[in-house]
């Protein structure tokens, strides 16, 4: 995938700030400089968001996030870490190789990158009967 | 665990808006209200967050928020989804049994749930330095 910027940064093609490697994944910081330590956790093999990932590849790079996030909370002076994941245009996704944005928090850090909105009052019986899985 | 309430949900102790449950994961509408169709995916086994999740539960977990997204987007109306977890009380995490939020997403829903912030022009190859696994 030679358009792909992702698959650049795994095949040594873009530099990029590696922090774990392993035979399906690849983690690297995010460029973006927005929080620090900020980390992008993805598949080597090409896939676009969480729905076409294949079953080995989404386990492994859920294991890799953990490894981090454990690397990052018991060596780095880190106390918690969020991980994120944008699937699809509509989801504010920009990049089309999936990948898992895992960010270390500080407990006095004062950031606030949990979503969380107000309470709209939806109907939750009438969404699970629309959303729920046979 | 008597004390907590994902494992009296699951136990069928306290009502839940199911949306799909396996041998290892339960999923269910969150009560806050707060995203349309926002959903809780949960190992049935207790742990408290990412970090102590043992690797099939949480690979389960993942390929259960796989189906779960594709079913909002193939079959539900939504264009995409988000992924959202917190790990420790610094990532503001609030229920300490292990979850992954999954809010579905519309093209023109307006929201904005994926956390960016500005570039704070962080000396990347520092953090790598610090931050790398051997």
């Amino acid at each position: 995938m030679d358009d792909c910027i992702f698959c650049r940064i795994i095949g040594g093609k873009l530099p990029s700030y590696k922090i774990y490697e392993d035979e399906k994944t690849y983690a690297f910081l995010d460029i973006a400089g927005d929080f620090e330590g900020h980390t992008l956790v993805v598949p080597k093999a090409h896939c676009t968001d969480l729905r076409d990932c294949g079953a080995e590849d989404l386990a492994a790079v859920t294991a890799a996030a953990q490894k981090i996030a454990r690397h990052y909370t018991e060596k780095c002076g880190y106390d918690g870490v969020n991980l994120f994941n944008c699937s699809g245009r509509a989801a504010q996704q920009s990049v089309f190789h999936f990948h898992v944005h895992v960010i270390p928090r500080r407990t006095d850090d004062g950031l606030s990158v949990c979503p969380t909105g107000e309470d709209k009052g939806y109907d939750l019986a009438a969404i699970r009967d629309k959303l729920a899985l046979d």
